[in-house]
């Protein structure tokens, strides 16, 4: 099937179009490279080294024989976003062109404005496009199971829809979100947005709730294809993050207590259960949500087994707890449903520790740039700014049960 | 108590700024005036004239006394924004500075983006401002009855929040919304960010989700001090569109089968509830809803009074039906609380022909103005736009029950 890819050039878009060029798909995709300067902007850069695009479409040319097409375009104009979606005629669009950043957009009200901005823009414009040029095309969208929220002990969430009992009758609504920061929010919005074009329009979309994606690759290639591996406090996820400061022997750090649950995927599985949503699409019409995750780990326990691959290759790992620079649970319960994938075939991977064992062996090499890096590693960006003293508790930011 | 008005010199706010001062309240706003560029871009004009922001508060001192503070400047500047609160030193803020039309925001990807993005940056921009120099200050945010959606007719809708039973415990949760625009949308996405920032930062915050509001002054007064009055498809609503039809002999135009209902309140009754709401604050830290309506009106039931009023002033209005424009129910029961303002003091105006006379009489001496813009009192924007036909019907723009 022909896939546009866009946000091509990120950590899962240029995976992504390996992937399904790989996998025989027709790949097209388009990036403006927001990603490079915002997180240079955090003053640091990819651990691993990466290629610029045509570099990176050359070396997948010579090594695989095809060439993914590519446009440069920002996807905030909605006239080179339309003009691509027509010339390309996708059978179905995937959407990583959005800023996946929650302190990124905690700095201050710019930035702020900037994420939710541009993550409505760039979905408007991908909608747009498809309504009047690829109206029959799938959109894939990612949000996040930070969508959802963490207060939720008593029963696991469910994939985007719950039923209710409310004034008397029975209803299925949106199960209620209770995003932690504006880049959460911004994915909610997303959400909506996408949800009212389907019904409006009749466009088709998978809302995809990712958990926290990690790893350095999904199969063995030379350095000349690798994706980006981000660890500053914006752009580096925590598994990630943990990984680079391992390879430096600098402390892995836990926010607060540090017994946070989150859903975690390794990346290869990130691209199958995209595959699968792609190669199984829904009706015209239908707006429908997977949650994408393998497992749910406890980032205690995450420190734990990124120490001992640290020792098993000869490093001095220690972990700390810092001051937590976000207002979010630091010890609860967490459960969530993720059905809909593994009813399309996906086979979740539990290889943490193999995982873990790789991308430290492929970090290991470029320990140097990550040390100049070094400073990126520590959150600045709080959650509370200037706020005064007189906030509620982080219970409040769960709705009441 | 000292009020910033943001969007000083719109409908509401021209009104509110006086409504206040005259309430013995001291009133600073801001505007950048962008609604009146909005109303030109859709070929039209303020029905009854009125005078630039220094005519107006030299008029408004001339005759009162007393004269708003004002900073020119744009919502969107986040600088200009904290300087102006932080001057101002409010109790209360009231946001009135959005782009409040459904139609202007359905025009194409990019005024779909404009909006979006306006009225959420307008909302950071104060949010922000307000964390920084005024923490302890009241957010009235002006939202919609429109965030609820039209597609209930079992049970009143409720003022923000609901109690249901979900996966066998109870839980009070945001009423599921529904809205039907990306403006109406861009609602909901702001109601959400400001309760996130109330439980973040412990702001304050009423969330007024406010009916369709009517009318040309609250009080006699003279032409210097007039509010605007559109009309216009974008910017005009339903009840004032159709006085402006009646008093230059177009017909009324009804969208569709026309018995939508909707919740309307009187100019004055909107004054009355908006400084009530700002006279009895909530607590730090909380987030809460008020529905803002006198009454719920049938459009057609409306378009019948308009009628009336026109022949007892020797006018022949006729009343026709076109194709609707928009997605939306024509025929549909719809029920809502609007207790807490009741609670407070309010009592609706139920004066509606009163009301529909005294605003026809305003308009009559601007008839030809009014026939001047006369194309733009038909809507030329449609919510399917460009999309193929096989759109769901309207049913699936409800939740399912």
């Amino acid at each position: 099937m022909r896939v546009f890819i866009a946000g091509m050039d990120g950590y899962l878009g240029w995976s992504l179009a390996k992937y399904l060029a790989l996998g025989g798909h027709e790949v097209g995709g388009a990036d403006a490279f927001l990603r490079r300067s915002w997180v240079a902007e955090m003053g640091s850069d990819s651990a691993i080294p990466i290629l610029p695009m045509p570099g990176r479409l050359d070396a997948f040319a010579a090594r695989e024989g095809v060439r993914p097409r590519f446009w440069e375009l920002d996807l905030r104009d909605s006239a080179a976003v339309r003009d691509a979606i027509a010339a390309f005629r996708p059978d179905a669009v995937v959407h990583l062109g959005e800023c996946p950043s929650a302190p990124y957009s905690m700095m201050d009200a710019d930035h702020a404005s900037f994420v939710q901005a541009n993550n409505l823009q760039t979905t408007f414009n991908l909608l747009y496009a498809m309504r009047d040029a690829a109206p029959d095309a799938h959109l894939v969208k990612l949000g996040t199971m930070g969508e959802y929220g963490y207060g939720h002990v008593d029963a696991p969430i469910p994939e985007g829809f719950v039923e209710v009992t409310m004034q008397g009758r029975r209803a299925r609504i949106p199960y209620p979100r209770e995003a932690g920061s504006w880049y959460h929010w911004s994915k909610v919005h997303g959400s909506y947005n996408v949800s009212f074009a389907c019904r409006l329009w009749g466009l088709r979309a998978t809302d995809i709730m990712q958990g926290i994606v990690f790893g350095s690759r999904f199969r063995d290639e030379d350095g000349a294809l690798a994706t980006r591996f981000d660890f500053d406090e914006a752009f580096g996820t925590v598994l990630n993050r943990f990984c680079c400061q391992a390879a430096i022997g600098e402390p892995l750090t836990l926010y607060g207590v540090g017994h946070q649950k989150r859903g975690f995927l390794p990346l290869g599985d990130s691209m199958r259960c995209l595959e699968l949503a792609l190669t199984n699409p829904p009706q015209r019409g239908e707006y429908r949500v997977f949650n994408q995750f393998a497992e749910i780990y406890d980032l205690t326990g995450l420190a734990h087994e990124v120490k001992a691959a640290g020792d098993r290759v000869g490093l001095s790992v220690t972990i700390e707890h810092i001051d937590n620079p976000r207002a979010e649970r630091e010890v609860h319960g967490y459960e969530a449903a993720h059905d809909n994938l593994i009813a399309l075939g996906y086979e979740p991977s539990l290889d943490l520790r193999g995982e873990i064992d790789r991308t430290l062996a492929d970090l290991l090499p470029h320990a140097a740039r990550i040390r100049r890096h070094r400073d990126a590693l520590y959150p600045r960006v709080t959650w509370r700014g200037g706020a005064d003293d007189t906030q509620p508790s982080v219970e409040a930011l769960a709705f009441e049960a």
